[in-house]
């Protein structure tokens, strides 16, 4: 992004809806008199210029050229709009604003953007919307970047974890712990200016507030492994032999958490991708599909493909058929996984006619847990065992809480507590922790001022998190990766 | 569709804007208790269900289940939004209705929608809006059709057409037609009733108006043939031999015209298909690639598919190298055309060294004239040479000028005449003048009652057109084309 491109005020527009026929398309401007400039191409310039905020005002968008002659006023008309008009400083931006709600046809709302660019308005940056917002105090960093991951989230649970963000969770624990650092830096002040008692001037300050202020931020830093997760998804690989049932499992698993995405074939046709939800984490699910076939040559680059996979994937499911003999398992290529993995019995509804509980299938299970326990001695990788039916679907729910469980390694915050939203926000939290660390290890005999400039420094973090001490640079990684429009 | 999902006033939501992730995206609700069923899922129902018409209230999307304790209220919210409050009868469909604005992600779009079927709204039929809308007087059939094909353009010039019968010009068209028509009905019903003479009771009506209406009615079943261009675009197939310099022009029409769409292979690979307008016009542009390759084999099933498009073809513009001997000239596929060609003089620019006027170009321009003039007397189906350079885009805006001429066929309608938007439009014009010609041509002798029903049955055919007589399988074939949420 060229920060040359955002000069406050200017009125920007952007198509802020996606760019395909649907019923209705939204493009927003903003900026100083940019309802005034919006009125030149609008059927009753009078009735929008004099709308109060958070208004609507019905007309036409018009071509202004044209001469308004009575017969030829129809063939000014582009399209029926509804206008909502958003008076400075009540708006997402905090400017003056418009949404132009026109019908969602590809050249109709390209043609409106168009006529707009011709008449006062420049195209909006990636992120400019928002960028205006926060410099005019109407959204902290935290938010900003919230909204960016709503856009982006592919499940309700990663979309809802932002919206906490959104609302502020994050924003007021920092604040939170931004007061009591003061308040420990007010404490100290008044110990320098004031010591009760010269010899112990280097250790005198009471050290509770910033040690909460410590235990705060490692929880919150925590955090950012599961919130991660839930950002940028999991990658899965499923594999086993040919007929242990895995394009069943793969299926079972799609339809079970709803394929988010439609397939993608790889390149070399050696696997399929699918996106599923696992339990509100979004996962690549990758299905070696060379292991389906039955020439040797073929099922040959199909492990190939499945070590190569696994090689960079969150959690392996192996999945073995358990009415047939154990012999087949691969069990050096389990010894050389480095990633957890779910060692997955399937075709459990083939034993016993498929009845739960029948002695058959009682004697099988325990059969193979005793496999799995003597492999799992010599396998670290083995993270856990579960049984399935994958043409039925029985026994999924279980292995889909077993394969979150592991991905979240006990690490999920809970729905209402606060979580970090991005890398550059955890980068910050740890800066602070180490200058905090450093203050509160500082042993006696060191002045009082080193312990001052540790916390003004981890306060200084703190503050480039929420935005309120920030550099161009930092602006510039945050909004650059938005949508137009946003 | 079924009827039966077409309970005016019952709560129905819908998806408006295109489900891909975006700055924006809006979800519609419309019928009676919208606003108060929305304001349960609303953090702020007292405002929202206080708000006036045309006004928006800011809040968040909540979970309504959630209990409302202190520190659950982060959790249960869904996303910060901006409601639109329609009251009926000022609103779209003439009923309350309240528009969503949330942020574009699909989750979040999708997550929200689920919550309104969860709390009292059912899933909107395609086309139910605009159903409703006509339903309650807000716009006739011209109109409602006309937001349909709005949609669904493609370049500007086809959205402009549309938006004038959206802003009624047909309507208006039809209604005068109909006035005329009522007003000869009268004078009819004026000689029945008190005849001057006996003897010409058959024929003493003044028909000055009755063959006004037809005129005018012939005049607006001859736009449909270019309305429909403009709406379902037409077919160009690009052939001839290779190094005749196809993907150059290929490539220099997408660049002058621009490509709506990006490529798509045929099947068989003979071909490439790309969307671009001709000065307006959408048109699907085939090249037929396999005749650029120099194998035999590959070139002859080139020449195959080219034929085969060509069957289909609306328009063919046939290319050959203007510095190359005339012998390779494909003269016996061209005597088997049905379809319309041009003749595509291309690379000028390799004679007199590419300089325009020179000796060397005019005496090629007027060999290749010479060519043209005796080929074009054997062959019906050539309809206009052209001179190009694909390579330098020289001569292109000629080509497009011709060949929009010839899908034209100088049945261009002007900006601001009234056109007809659908087949469906013009059967029905064209049985009302049917009637209307019966009624001129009747003969003394037979009774004026045969003229008034003929004028009635017209009326009729009028009526059903903008929708003021129709019948449930009429409202079926026009709404069930819409995008849900319209």
């Amino acid at each position: 992004m060229d920060n040359t491109g955002y000069t406050p005020a200017e009125p920007i527009a952007a198509v802020a809806t996606a760019l395909a026929p649907a019923a209705l398309g939204i493009i927003r401007v903003s900026g100083k008199n940019s309802i005034q400039l919006l009125s030149k191409i609008f059927s009753r310039p009078k009735a929008l210029n004099e709308a109060a905020g958070n208004t609507i005002v019905y007309g036409w968008i018009v071509e202004p050229n044209v001469e308004r002659l009575q017969d030829q006023k129809l063939a000014a008309r582009i399209d029926e709009v509804l206008v909502s008009v958003f008076r400075a400083p009540k708006s997402f931006t905090g400017e003056e604003m418009a949404e132009i709600s026109c019908h969602g046809g590809t050249a109709v709302v390209t043609q409106i953007f168009n006529l707009l660019l011709q008449n006062g308005f420049r195209q909006a940056e990636r992120g400019e919307f928002t960028f205006r917002a926060f410099i005019n105090g109407k959204a902290d960093l935290t938010k900003a970047e919230a909204v960016r991951e709503i856009i982006e989230s592919r499940t309700n649970a990663s979309s809802q974890k932002a919206a906490g963000r959104l609302a502020g969770n994050l924003q007021a624990q920092i604040a939170a712990i931004q007061k009591s650092l003061i308040d420990t830096l007010a404490q100290i002040e008044v110990e320098i200016e004031y010591p009760e008692d010269e010899e112990t001037i280097a250790d005198a300050y009471d050290q509770t507030k910033l040690l909460e202020a410590i235990a705060q931020l490692e929880t919150l830093a925590s955090t950012w492994k599961s919130e991660k997760l839930y950002q940028e998804g999991a990658r899965l690989v499923l594999c086993g032999k040919t007929n242990a049932g895995k394009s069943s499992l793969f299926n079972s698993l799609l339809k079970e958490e709803r394929a988010i995405v439609s397939d993608i074939e790889g390149t070399t046709r050696d696997w399929i991708e699918s996106w599923i939800s696992i339990d509100g984490i979004p996962a690549r699910l990758f299905d070696t599909a060379g292991l389906r076939s039955t020439s040797d040559e073929i099922e040959a680059r199909g492990v190939e493909s499945a070590k190569e996979l696994s090689g960079e994937a969150d959690l392996l499911l192996y999945l073995a058929d358990i009415s047939a003999s154990k012999d087949g398992i691969d069990l050096d290529f389990l010894a050389e996984r480095k990633e957890p993995v779910i060692f997955v019995w399937n075709k459990i509804d083939k034993i016993g006619a498929g009845q739960n509980d029948s002695q058959d299938q009682k004697d099988a299970i325990s059969e193979a847990q005793k496999f799995y326990e003597a492999a799992s001695k010599k396998i670290p990788a083995l993270s856990g065992q579960v049984f399935v039916s994958a043409k039925s679907g029985g026994g999924v729910k279980d292995l889909v809480a077993m394969a979150k469980a592991l991905l979240l390694k006990g690490q999920e915050t809970e729905r209402s507590q606060a979580g970090l939203g991005s890398e550059r926000q955890k980068r910050l939290v740890e800066s602070a922790l180490e200058s905090l660390r450093h203050a509160a290890s500082l042993q006696k005999g060191y002045s009082l001022d080193a312990a001052v400039q540790d916390i003004e420094d981890a306060l200084d973090f703190l503050g480039e998190l929420t935005g309120r001490v920030t550099a161009d640079d930092i602006l510039d990684s945050v909004f650059s990766n938005f949508c137009v429009g946003k």
